[in-house]
């Protein structure tokens, strides 16, 4: 029998204790637990980052992979805490958005509240619900509870995020930076399906006053130090720079214009 | 069977491959181990934050837990290197000071020195012990070994870190800050069984020249931006802000009094 | 039965997905494969520094662990992907000389392209292919697949790196700074094997205009912030500072000369 696959994802940085609590509670309740970080190091209180982050994660994880994100700068309020399966495999965290973009991809088939306190770790801190509330929970869901064992249903729509809309023209898209990957990969809001892949040679992107007169493939398909336009591993048009850092070298931010003709 | 659990907490960092050779030790003598991180960033030779954040992450992990806890300034010279158990759980390190805060919590009931040869990597490098010598312990602990075959008993008190102490008086108490999270949380030596916490909302804390009027439960508890004090998930009195960084909007640092009435 | 054992070698920071969506690739297809990071803090693209730390870490490891190793700013060129037998561990990973130090210790008995497209994710990103191409590689290796089915044997020799050589002389040599880790110890690319290991007191180390009069065993023998010389762990020469940071207090970079005579 294989081990389940617990995912993790918050902002609580690798520095202090905080993610390695959570793993000791989960393996405290399912030593079988196969816990995998995604990553700790979304910026402090970023749900945007976060439901980015967890959108281009996802199909990468096997079915029934369990995935406790944990974004939540409104730990102790009445937000909503929720478990839900979304396609093939099961989101464990906050209802404050961070599903956002998963939502638009795959169908979120149930979800629940966790207001079965049989399932948390007693007393819950009001200030740590990744270790006290949601680990717990997604232990028990790799043991096998059912979804519906932790809680209500949800009733209401899900919390979605304001995300910037791509103004879509004819022969032309205006879309905007999303985030900013380690390398200084500037990534947008524009999908590959966005755009007509048929012709990538006759795409110009235009940035931070820069125009890039072509579609490519593969960062080094140019001179060490060129600027390029691609469609990146997670199926969005990127500004990247061969073997350099393209956000330092156009000094572009998060919100910035991306516009795209062809 | 389940995984025998063990964690490293180290300052080694991650970019370099100091942890990973621990771990590579680790498995190729116990391939079932399951080696769980629980930071790597303690700053270098910080002993007083490894001894704190060991004992915020402890209780977390279940019984038989065997944590590997590596901030060694005094690597190759004749500072002891011992094996306990205390509570449930069990420590493999160097006997500095790791242990204080933990020792006042926990019975330690038994500790050893590491002189058995046998259990060592051969040869021992004089500068990385937690390879050669802590691991390849916590390693042959995990397959079942018994604590006394490491060593010959420890019989002198174990070493123990100057804390700074709490300052009571009738009604009011005089600490300090300890440490101070990757939120910009900061976290005094005062901890909530100091406090009258039937009463939250008389409690006054006073840090940097401001003063908080009550005791928070939680962060969003008060408007974005907003300074509150509460009782952290690690028993501790923390001042935070909302949304915000504490530390850095009163130019807060380690050692700083915290001042708190009621 | 054991875990197989897989390792990541990378580039790609902890703080986006990168790393997590080569694991879950990995999971996908052999669900008890075992993925330990080495680091994901190679400095982007930077080559030497990957080949330094597989080098490192490798003789830690057990047998027939898998290190897939991705530092590859020519993602979607032609330079070639490969899976090598060395010693009796195995790698994964661009030909693009990362297997420089390696190859100077271990054999390399065998070497494959990765042409099989069978064996790979698709469709292949040609950005990623430390997802797509890569992690399903090791993943099937893990499972029992044999080199030889990944593709075509590689007939020309390996890239290599170019490594800056020790000037030897009688009795001193003349090498330069290779790395330098997180403590700020300065690694150099003279050998234990190079210096007369039975007179450690006679061997004289000249860096940034200080002369340090004798090679030590540890970093503690000293006092409190003096400079010191020493064999370190990975068997070369360091130059390191007690409870310091040697490379700041010595204003030493990459590639300054390190002087020895005895």
């Amino acid at each position: 029998m294989t081990q389940p696959i617990i995912t993790l994802l918050t902002d609580f940085g690798t520095r202090d204790s905080y993610a390695a609590q959570m793993k000791g509670v989960i393996l405290g309740i399912n030593p079988r637990a196969l816990v995998v970080d995604i990553t700790h190091e979304i910026e402090p209180q970023a749900i945007m980052q976060g439901a980015m982050c967890l959108d281009e994660a996802f199909d990468a994880f096997p079915a029934g992979t369990i995935h406790v994100v944990i974004v939540d700068p409104d730990v102790g309020t009445t937000r909503r805490r929720i478990a839900a399966e979304i396609g093939s495999q099961r989101y464990v965290g906050p209802d404050n958005g961070l599903l956002t973009f998963l939502a638009r991809r795959h169908a979120i088939q149930r979800a629940h509240h966790l207001n079965a306190t049989q399932f948390h770790r007693h007393p819950v801190c009001a200030t740590f619900h990744g270790r006290d509330l949601f680990s717990p929970v997604a232990a028990h869901w790799s043991l096998g509870a059912d979804l519906s064992e932790f809680g209500d249903p949800v009733t209401a729509p899900l919390a979605e995020l304001r995300v910037p809309k791509v103004d879509k023209q004819e022969r032309e898209l205006l879309g905007e930076v999303l985030a900013i990957d380690r390398f200084g990969n500037i990534i947008s809001n524009i999908s590959g399906s966005d755009l007509p892949l048929e012709f990538p040679a006759t795409i110009f992107t235009r940035i931070a006053g820069q125009q890039l007169n072509r579609l490519s493939s593969y960062y080094s398909q140019h001179p060490s130090g060129a600027l390029l336009a691609l469609i990146g591993s997670s199926g969005r048009l990127e500004v990247a720079r061969n073997q350099g850092n393209a956000a330092e070298t156009l000094q572009v931010t998060i919100g910035d214009e991306v516009y795209v003709k062809w």
